[in-house]
Formats: C-alpha cells, structure tokens, sequence
C-alpha cells in the first residue's frame, strides 16, 4: 500500500473532457514506483494509450512537455505544483497527499516551540492540504501562526530552490513539517532564524541546527579548494525550469576576468559520473538545481559550488553573507 | 597524446563562414575527454562561445539539435556520420581520424583469410578513411574486395544498429577493421558467412566466432526468461534517431492480444538504473539502440530484449532465424 494519494478520478474526467487519446504520465523519483499501477488504471478506465516518462524527475522544474510535444494530447505531472513556465502540451498537475498522520510529529514540535510565540508555518507540496487544520492546532496551543505566498509558490510552500513564501516573515521560529533537512536548511539560512521540524514520516520533530552546521562547514571546505582551481567548468541544465543560460554566461566572463578558465557543459541530468572526463577541470559551478551542489556534494571528486558560492571563491561576496542558491521566475 | 585527429581549422572555417557566435560541440563518449581542449583552441583562434553538450552521445541517432536549438549558431558533431534526419541547428559533422596504424593487425589478418579469395570489407568511421588503401593491400595479396554503400552509411560503413552496407555482398569472408566485437557480431550474424576481426587498438587479428557463441547462448537464456513474464515494459527513446513509437504501440498490441500487459516507458538514456522502479514489469522490450540489450545485458536483473527478439518470446518468430536489431531510415 502506498502512503501517497493518487486521485485518479480526477484524470479520467479530464481525460473525458478532453477527450484525450494518448496520455502521458510523469512521476517523481519517489513515486515512479506508482507508475505502473496508475496506467494500467487509466488503460483500463479510459482505453487511452498511457506513455511513462521513464527519465529522472525531481520538480516542476523539470516536466516532459518538450519530449512530449507531438506525442500526446495531455500529460499528467504528479507530485509537484506549476511553475510560472509555458508548457508546450497541456499539462494536469497532480498533488499527490501524503497519507500518513503529522500529529505524532507536531505535538513533539510543539513541546519544542514552547517558548515562542509567533510561528512561520511552512511546509511542501504533498503536506498543504493540512495547513488550516494545523493553523488551528497551534493556534489552540496559544500560537500565532504566519504564512505567505511566494514568488511562484503557494502559501506557506517551500521549494528546494525557492523560499521565497517565508521571506521578511515578522516570526519568531519557523515550523516545517515535511521530510529531509534541505528545505528547513534554505530556511535557516534564509532567515537565520530558529528551526524546527515536525517530520512525518520519522514520527519525530527535530531542530536543524547540528545539520546546518554541518552543511555549512562541508561548504566552507569545498569553497576553500575551489580557490585553488583554475579551469572551472559551468555545468548549465537543459531542463526548462532550471536553465540559466544567461547566469552561466556571466559567471564565464567574470572567472576569465580574473585571468582563469571557464568552459560551459550543457546537459540535462547531473551526475558525478557525466563529469569525469572533463579532467583537465578543477572545480564545478552548478547553475542546475541548487539542491545538487548541497545534497550530493559528497558524491563528487571535484568541488561542485553554487553561482553565490562562486561569488565568494572570487572574493566577491563575504562567507557570513552565505546563502542557499534559488530559482526565481518573477525576478 | 590523443590517438584521433580533430581538424580544428576546418571548424574554425565554418565558424568564420557562417559567422558563428555561438557554437555547440559535441563528443561521443570516447572522445569526450578531449573536450576542454577543442574548446578552448576554438574560443582562443575565433571569439566564439562554445557550449560544450554535457550529455551522453552514443552516434548520430543522438545529435544535441533538439537541446541546443535557439542556442548555438553551428553544432559541430563529432565522431560520427549524418544519418539521413533533419537536424534543428546547422550541424557540422567531424569524422575523428584514429591515427594508429592498422597494419600489423592487417597483417595478422591476412593470415587468417588465405584460405578465402574474396573479401567483404567492413569498418567503422574512424577508420573510413583507410578504405581505399587497404582495397590496394588485399589486392596485392592476391584477393578480390567488395565493398557497398548502405542505407545511410558510406562505402564499407556499419553502424551498430545498421549493416545494410554487408547485405547481399557475394563473397566468401568478412573484414572487419576496428575495435570491438559488436560490429563483427553483427555482421556474423547478418550474414552468416565467417568474419575476420583486424583491431588496430589491440595490435591483433581474431575471428568472431567464438564471441558469437556466447552472445548467441546469452540471448537464448533471455528470450527463455522473457517467456514467462506476465507484463513486459516497452522502452522507447526520446533521442530523435532512435525513437521507433510506432513500433512500440504495434508491440504492445501484440503484447495484449497473448493476454498479458505492457507499459510503455519513453525516456532519453536507457540505464539499468532507470529501469529500477517498475517492480511490476517482469521483463523489458528495448526499441532505443540496439546495442543496449546485447552489449548491457549482464548489467540488467531481469531480461532486456530487442524488438525481433520478442517475436521468438512470443513464437511468431523462429529461434534460428535470430538477427541483430537494427535501425533504418530509408525503410
């Protein structure tokens, strides 16, 4: 059994409304373990021909639209909320509810946010649809809850590269309920504010300091060692929401200005491996997903950095100015 | 030293004729630890920024248009021969010459064909160049050479997914110059005929049969594991010369009409990886290259096959009718 909500009622009727012949299906990472299971579901139910995006998916950021032009009438995206981009097919995004119960987990929080009194409330796609009714519980626990919208996020929603719904919150601690330490990560260090996490999947809440701290001294050491490199490459992704071109372009001109060498690597999916045979660089600069170069930073031989942390490999930028890299669409 | 040779001035003229500013290169695997250095010979000798394709590129079936589209003035592709598609940006294709010499391993050869009078002559690109002299060589030793263009390939070409340049030739033996034992397998088993193999990497002469046997037990043991398995995925690719969908929706009819399911999976690189959600599906029907399910085969848990393949899974096809897939434009 999964823990995770499919509702596919709601794509057969806009597979009907439509009157859509060949879908497409794509899921996330986690949730590809679905995949099967859901098309044979709308086969059955529909008698359109279903296409699984079988390539690797980690946001809206990065949706099978261009692959998929002239191939099907409608593609279904489980599992992350729309971007402010332009879709080439039409595109059904699909939240997919986490099931399983967050009280365990935030009644351990709110023991941890027993002396503070207004709470930043924030969360991630599979977890909104419980924002009211956890606005509610803190506020009969005394709390005075703040959320916002952000910039191409809903309220109170964070994504791995866009924290912009908790920006200039006049709180005290910011709650994130949700799994992983990444996105209470970006928190902190977008606010410098205290932390805390009500995880439902471990059943335990939890503050993100000791991580933090972890993570800033890994960065600290891959900046440091990126100081040494003369060849830098740019690795610049061709998925449309993570594309920075123009960033990549900059970045080059300003290493070179510095009277060192920069080469750009176009590509769709990073890995350690599709780097190795660029040897004659030294150091990495991800203009992709901001979440490579911190969740996968052990993976890799090389220093892989972010464009801010170039700024401060160039001293350009100061370390205690240090910041998670996003993706804005409304800059 | 680099055992290939890139012609540097022919790029840099097509750049001063088209008046390029911005220009995608692109390197199969083998040759992609050559790319920083084209790179920068090519930014230093003509201004021009170069945006290095980061992904994999197994032939021309992979040409990075679709990607670099709206980015790049000229793509300059290397290693490989245009097939017959359209391309979305110019694109200049650079054979990259292999510099070592062929001779010894011909000599070696010689050897072994003295028996046989006349010869198929049979290489891949890097090698192409060498054709006419090595027709003078087996000459002067006495023997007849035939050689053929293909369907989208040149004068004694093969690819791994097309031998059209071997078919019909009257002669007794195959020469094949290069490295590798897929081509030759290929061509064994094209043709049945015997095939001699001078590889100028490894300095030797050998025939293909003994590879061919055990390529041929390997498949025998998949096509038997693929007989029990209940629900096949059919993989397709998204890469422009290697995406046969019709194909794919003609299977997976069949498939249904033996009362057993299939899902079709479309995605860019096929990697065991990948495959690794789809615990459902008990075997999988590989329509990208057709290099994967034989030259992979060990990497993948459950049986890989190719499309021909699947006819013998489905006994509408003899065992001893067994051909390698292959993939052709002017069908």
């Amino acid at each position: 059994m999964s823990n995770y909500q499919f509702n596919i009622k709601e794509i057969i009727d806009e597979i009907n409304k439509i009157n859509a012949q060949k879908v497409g299906l794509q899921f996330p990472e986690g949730l590809k373990i679905h995949a099967i299971s859901v098309a044979r579901q709308i086969e059955e139910e529909t008698g359109v021909t279903v296409f699984i995006s079988g390539d690797p998916c980690f946001g809206a950021c990065d949706v099978a639209d261009v692959t998929m032009k002239n191939m099907v009438d409608l593609l279904v995206h489980f599992g992350h909320t729309p971007l402010p981009l332009q879709y080439e097919v039409p595109v059904l995004f699909m939240d997919t509810q986490f099931k399983l119960d967050p009280y365990p987990a935030i009644e351990e929080a709110l023991d941890m946010l027993k002396d503070y009194k207004t709470i930043g409330l924030v969360t991630t796609t599979q977890h909104l649809h419980l924002i009211n009714e956890l606005i509610v519980l803190l506020e009969k626990n005394g709390k005075k809850v703040l959320i916002k919208e952000g910039d191409g996020t809903r309220k109170a929603q964070v994504l791995g590269c866009n924290f912009s719904a908790i920006e200039n919150l006049p709180v005290d601690v910011y709650l994130f309920v949700g799994s992983g330490n990444f996105h209470p990560l970006g928190i902190k260090l977008s606010t410098g504010k205290p932390v805390i996490i009500a995880d439902p999947y471990r059943n335990e809440a939890r503050n993100i300091d000791k991580f933090a701290d972890r993570i800033l001294r890994i960065r600290f050491a891959r900046i440091t060692k990126a100081r040494e490199a003369k060849r830098f490459g740019i690795v610049v992704s061709s998925k449309k929401g993570q594309q920075r071109m123009e960033l990549a372009v900059h970045l080059k001109k300003m290493i070179q200005k510095m009277g060192k060498e920069a080469y750009i690597i176009f590509l769709d999916h990073v890995s350690p491996d599709i780097l190795i045979p660029y040897r004659e660089l030294d150091a990495f600069i991800i203009t992709a997903c901001p979440r490579i170069a911190i969740d996968d930073a052990q993976m890799y031989k090389k220093p892989i950095i972010t464009p801010d942390e170039l700024l401060i490999v160039l001293d350009q930028k100061k370390w205690d100015e240090y910041k998670l890299d996003e993706i804005r669409y409304n800059d």
